[in-house]
């Protein structure tokens, strides 16, 4: 019923692997790789088509919502088990990968809605805080998530994972830089806060965010460049008790996103 | 000066490679293992004593703050480069191994401390997640981490390294099971909280946490026991947006704690 894949040589086998591991065959080819059947069911679900659609025998057998993921997908192919070695990033693998377009989120700052809550990750780079970060800001009712052009690629597949499906269904956007977001969104009367570690900054807690407000979040090492944490409305801190140095960037960003929308 | 281990096969690495991978054997030696300068130095600084010490070369040269780690250590060994691999839990080997003995912090309810504010870990299996949580609990002002003896031993490697060296600082301790825990507390006139992913639940930010209370953590894929969360006094739950299952876990302990002592 489907064509079939045995050999890891094969070319659409090659496209996946690399859609996996590099940052420029997704832009090149404007796609990403999409692994395992929540993943694969929340993308389609989102209503995102599957250009390519791989799978095992087993799995496809046992697949649940089979129907709107094999309907959603361009192409099938069934591949032999052995091949999800080459395939898979994860250390138990369920027999299922997607090809799919790119979500329509590179954007010029122009283009981005300024009303509501949104956070810009200035720089970020680990996979697993950017993937984690975006799935909290779905919980806790953020309205976009934009992303500096130098923070780690959303596509990443580890992003993808953390944010167990959050990626298809939130706002996330790229924008070129943080100073170009700050002035857009300033210029449309949002206010831009910066979190910093600091005590003398404005303490969360002691104030209410405005209706329209930017949040700016730091790389993990480095926080926020001076002259980005100069350019916002408010200087902002988590006021921090014992002697720890300070929160990871996730649980940080958690409680930030948190406070501005309680 | 140091007596020299070369010998990947020396009773002392091996010694420290099983209270790396064993729990048991961190229970049975009553001692636990420490991998990298920030970390050795944080438990020097809290005041651990160190029963031995591994060292190379050239992190001996190098090492910030020698006199006082140095001085804290019963006996020194330094090492050669290659004993790493064997040694290291993290793909950046910094040169710098400890042992030492477990704090004091498997407890009878009887001997717990009830005032302020404490949470408990009830079965909770990522090591990630219950590192991250304690280094959490210290930076918003938790009074004390309590684990249920079936969470994730809390001298794990993994859990060590994500607290960033609170578990040196803060009051973390076993406690035999939930149950035992939630009568001690109730005992003393602490309110016990349930959180829970239940709409009906009483939403944070709706109501002030009392000034003595526990609050109860549960497992990452299956919450709480219906029998541990309805033992509490109140159930209560984060109010979600957007098509987000839940949070990770430690992403909802983490707001959970914020608010508890906000």
């Amino acid at each position: 019923m489907f064509e079939q894949i045995s050999s890891k040589d094969n070319r659409q086998i090659k496209r996946y692997v690399k859609l996996c591991t590099s940052k420029s065959a997704r832009t090149d080819a404007g796609e990403f790789a999409i692994e395992g059947t929540k993943l694969v069911y929340e993308a389609v679900r989102s209503g995102i088509l599957l250009d390519t659609l791989f799978i095992t025998a087993p799995c496809l057998e046992r697949l649940a919502y089979r129907e709107e993921i094999i309907g959603a997908s361009a192409q099938v192919f069934l591949i032999e088990g052995s091949l999800e070695s080459k395939l898979s990033q994860v250390q138990t693998p369920q027999g299922v990968y997607a090809i799919a377009k790119k979500l329509d989120n590179d954007s010029s700052c122009a283009t981005i809605e300024h009303k509501g809550k949104s956070i810009l990750l200035v720089d970020l780079q680990d996979a697993g805080n950017v993937g984690t970060i975006i799935r909290t800001a779905e919980a806790v009712g953020i309205d976009r998530v934009l992303v500096t052009s130098r923070t780690c690629d959303v596509y990443n597949p580890k992003v993808i994972r953390s944010t167990m499906g959050s990626l298809f269904r939130m706002m996330v956007q790229t924008v070129p830089d943080a100073m170009t977001a700050i002035e857009a969104f300033q210029s449309n009367g949002a206010a831009v806060y910066a979190s910093v570690v600091d005590a003398d900054a404005q303490k969360i807690g002691t104030f209410s965010f405005a209706q329209d407000s930017l949040l700016l979040i730091g790389n993990e090492g480095n926080g926020l460049p001076q002259s980005i944490s100069q350019a916002a409305d408010h200087r902002i801190t988590i006021p921090m008790k014992g002697n720890t140095e300070s929160l990871n960037a996730s649980m940080a960003a958690c409680i930030l996103m948190w406070e501005m929308n309680r």
